[in-house]
């Protein structure tokens, strides 16, 4: 089946510019782009729109969901070890099932077609991916203790089960949670079964201030150059956070070419500050962005953290003219796409590639006049100017409409589960 | 005619607590609050959603909407003398006024029901205003130079036409800009003219770096303690930024009872900074929140400039407690409506007070689960989850309808009054 986009104004992200184009997707595929009248068995009419590709959301937990607005304006140790464990302690299958449903219905909403994820119960996560059809990179978050080699042996279960399933869109990554909670002897068990396979790695580096100074004093090293020195960064590696990182682990991220991918409403909510964005764009680290879990940030909404990102990193160089708009749309875009290791098949509009892409509506008033489309991305949009969302060339959200689940049954089920969850606080 | 709005939860900002509460309105003003079944005309269905205040943008210039996006990514002083200012030469009366729809349109569909503002043409705002039912502050901007007296002159005779005019929904302040576009004999002037009206102060301090600066090295004191010795402060000031303050600048607002207004986004996006915003709430200084113009923004949304507000404030000062949701709500209801005077009338929902609000639908998959609905309206929230505004009483949008106003007519002229302004570039 052919599904022909037209009338649109599109921002492929191969480039800066934006051209009407008509956009020709088959078996999930771009087959043809330009200004001709392509054949097609199903037409999108595109008038007064503007299509681009789908958002990467490179760093989340999305079953937290649940724990949404449950802890806020409190400090980050307290949050973490009081609030957010004991919770989690609750977790079981169904709710992180249900948890999962309701952030990639937010996701799809909001004009994210793929994620990458850490956290437990991942099974269900995978279940609430194939259902729905977005696109996903998942693990199983890994942390030291008694249990750590039946956690590691269930990533690596999934692994064997879920890698490249649902026509490719599930990826399983390997996910040491952080250098805090992960000993050595664990991160070497990580590191050899990395090794023989396809697969990458997700970890939390240099979050707060207070995981820098215990680094130090435990290892004589930052956390980046700790796990550096123990050979993580030989696998291709995601790291979430970087926050409080200095020249040298700035030098060591470029040249191991590990991916950042930066978080700014859960840096800034959590008070662990600003991350070095700028300097990092400039040495040429692949910067990506991400919304951390909905219990830290509160949602899900990456037009959101492209806005914080361009606006916030202005103002803490003080340069209006670091982190452009059309940086800022890369690192929620091409350079997801690469912190995913999945650049070949998305991130840009390009034939050849994978249809995820998402139309946005044009004619709210803050989207007008159209002065500079390319900064109103940035500056101006709401993610609910999104009206359409298809990954793989599947239409899986348009105009308030969810295609491939049932809202208002995620919605009772969510609450439901949430409140069994909190209910003894 | 009586309207009730029943099966709502309320948040009423006279204290923190959300409860289900019917509100009944008549002649404009909050007639009850309560569980019992009032009798009314209309009746509004508020199942499945939150009523609160309608926020109070205390900052803008409106008519920039015709610039969005048109300049971004630059320097400050560039920006603002290379680009905005011989741009704004351009500007007339059907400019300003199509410029002001575009914007009052955008404000009522995000829930904004008052907002102050700093312009030209002023005649033209206030007919948007009028025909809209929006509520406003309005002042004509004054800079010295040989047309300095013209131009008081004019801001006089708005007063004397149009204030307290559309049933006491507009008020006019004077306007002087800013310390570094205005002599000190101009001051004195607009001081002498205030003294004898019931008039306010609206003006932009300490907004950059260079202009703390250049007050030193001209007065030698900070551009507040400049204004203060001149006796400014004698009429009741709104002042716009105050960004780089020290203590001594924060001891004057407080002593003065001068409200500030807090911009956020534009302060970021032109790279001014961060104004000391956790310091001055705890001094008791009135802190209020405006958009600044959508220009140096480059939207109207104050739910983002609450989020912004919250997150920023706790990355800077690396503590996660400071601006609390509960505050930041007041900064952008009860504070914004004690920074325009009009605290009296707006600003909480409660008995006699008049009937400004909106109606927040909890629906969306961002919205839930609703663990901590103060949290919700602050963290998670979006301006597109507002599904009606209401101002004295009378619902001017709804559910994407505005009942005031063409939008249709609105986006037409606005985009080609902007089309002529920026066409020679």
């Amino acid at each position: 089946m052919k599904t022909l986009i037209e009338n649109a104004v599109v921002l492929t992200m191969a480039d800066e510019k934006i051209t009407p184009m008509n956009i020709l997707v088959s078996d999930g595929r771009i087959e043809a782009l330009g200004t001709e009248a392509f054949k097609a068995d199903v037409v999108i009419d595109g008038t007064d729109t503007l299509v681009m590709p789908g958002l990467v959301n490179a760093h989340t937990h999305i079953a937290m969901s649940l724990l949404r607005n449950y802890a806020d304006d409190l400090d980050f140790w307290p949050w973490l070890t009081q609030r957010i464990w004991p919770a989690e302690a609750k977790l079981d299958s169904r709710k992180v099932y249900w948890g999962s449903m309701l952030s990639i219905a937010e996701m799809l909403s909001k004009g994210i077609t793929a994620f990458s994820d850490m956290y437990f119960f991942t099974e269900e996560t995978i279940k609430a991916v194939e259902e729905t059809g977005i696109r996903a990179n998942l693990n199983r978050g890994l942390t030291s203790g008694e249990d750590e080699d039946m956690k590691l042996e269930n990533a690596l279960e999934l692994y064997e089960k879920h890698h490249l399933k649902g026509d490719g869109r599930i990826k399983i990554d390997l996910g040491p949670h952080a250098p805090y909670t992960c000993e050595q002897g664990l991160f070497k068990k990580i590191i050899a079964a990395g090794r023989s396979r396809d697969t990458r790695i997700h970890i939390h580096l240099s979050e707060s201030r207070k995981e820098v100074r215990d680094s130090y004093e435990k290892h004589g090293m930052s956390p980046i150059q700790y796990v550096d020195s123990l050979g993580l960064f030989e696998l291709p590696t995601q790291a979430a956070h970087c926050v409080h990182i200095d020249d040298e682990d700035m030098k060591i991220l470029k040249s191991r070419d590990v991916s950042v991918v930066n978080n700014p409403s859960s840096n800034l909510k959590l008070a662990n500050g600003f991350a070095p964005v700028a300097k990092m764009l400039t040495m040429g680290i692949n910067v990506a962005l991400g919304t951390d879990g909905p219990s830290s940030n509160n949602n899900q909404d990456l037009f959101e953290e492209m806005h914080l990102a361009a606006l916030v990193n202005k103002g803490y160089e003080e340069n209006p003219t670091v982190l452009r708009a059309y940086e800022v749309l890369q690192m929620a875009t091409i350079n997801g796409a690469r912190a995913l290791g999945i650049e070949e098949k998305v991130g840009t509009i390009e034939v050849g590639k994978k249809a995820d892409l998402i139309m946005i509506d044009l004619k709210a008033p803050h989207l007008n006049p159209r002065n500079n489309l390319l900064s109103s991305l940035v500056y101006s949009v709401s993610s609910s100017d999104v009206v359409l969302t298809m990954v793989e060339g599947k239409v899986l959200y348009r105009e308030g409409e969810f295609l491939t689940l049932n809202i208002e049954k995620v919605l009772k089920n969510a609450n439901e589960e949430a409140l069994e969850m909190t209910r003894n606080d």
